[in-house]
């Protein structure tokens, strides 16, 4: 594995796409029955009176999702992250769909030191996440910890 | 099943308060696996030089297990609920850890009709999750969707 990223590499304005997610009708219904049994998220039947048509996603299968493609990316160009604190402004764009594939673009935009902690340095990212028609599916801005190569 | 809220009966400034929700060592790993493969979310090990400490879960999954209580409570009091657009200032404020117990706090902020669809209404919420020690573990903001009695 290359050398983890640390805080004074990372570049604002960097943009990486990358992720190869096939959504799958199984998987829908196996997150759904866990954490988010609405009928929209359980059955085409369930979903066919309401804005999603048919089978959808639960929302936070598609952030699930994204993460999946996030931590595949990490292996190719790996940072020295430490989770997040949060997220900003996350947004459900359209529907995702057994049958979907889903992709992704960061964009890093800012970066600063923590202020009680040196060693740490703090991201603001902008996630999206797109369907296979190119469809902004899921945007959301991260805010991420990483280290610093110095304290 | 009770007749279910539609946007015409629900209170600005209603609280409610439910859930109880046994976080597991299992699911911590197998969300992980799936969705979030970090080595803080994988093993104590890979935690322990980490703010972590051990073992935590993913902020995925903390945010599907408030889902899934949500979803249990709706079946307590019903709301035509059409799923939601999107969350604002979620934050991951403390670990998750394996014998965690969550429960959570819904409190509707505002809501309006939709100036597009007048058959539906949107709800600003503020949810909050507890862990056993009545620590505020994630707190968000969600955008809901709910059906009107009369459009």
């Amino acid at each position: 594995m290359a050398e983890p990223l640390y805080y004074e590499d990372l570049e604002v304005g960097s943009i990486r796409r990358f992720g190869h997610y096939q959504v799958t009708r199984e998987e829908v219904l196996d997150f759904a029955r866990k954490y988010d049994a609405q009928p929209f998220h359980l059955s085409d039947e369930g979903a066919a009176a309401t804005h999603f048509g048919r089978l959808a996603a639960s929302g936070w299968h598609t952030c699930s999702m994204t993460m999946a493609m996030m931590v595949e990316h990490a292996a190719v160009e790996p940072r020295s992250s430490l989770g997040a604190l949060g997220i900003d402004e996350l947004r459900w764009l359209k529907p995702v769909y057994p049958g979907d594939v889903l992709s992704c673009e960061m964009a890093l935009l800012d970066k600063r030191r923590s202020r009680s902690k040196p060693g740490l340095g703090i991201l603001n990212l902008r996630m999206t996440t797109f369907n296979q028609h190119g469809e902004a599916v899921l945007a959301m801005k991260p805010i991420t910890l990483v280290r610093a190569r110095e304290s």
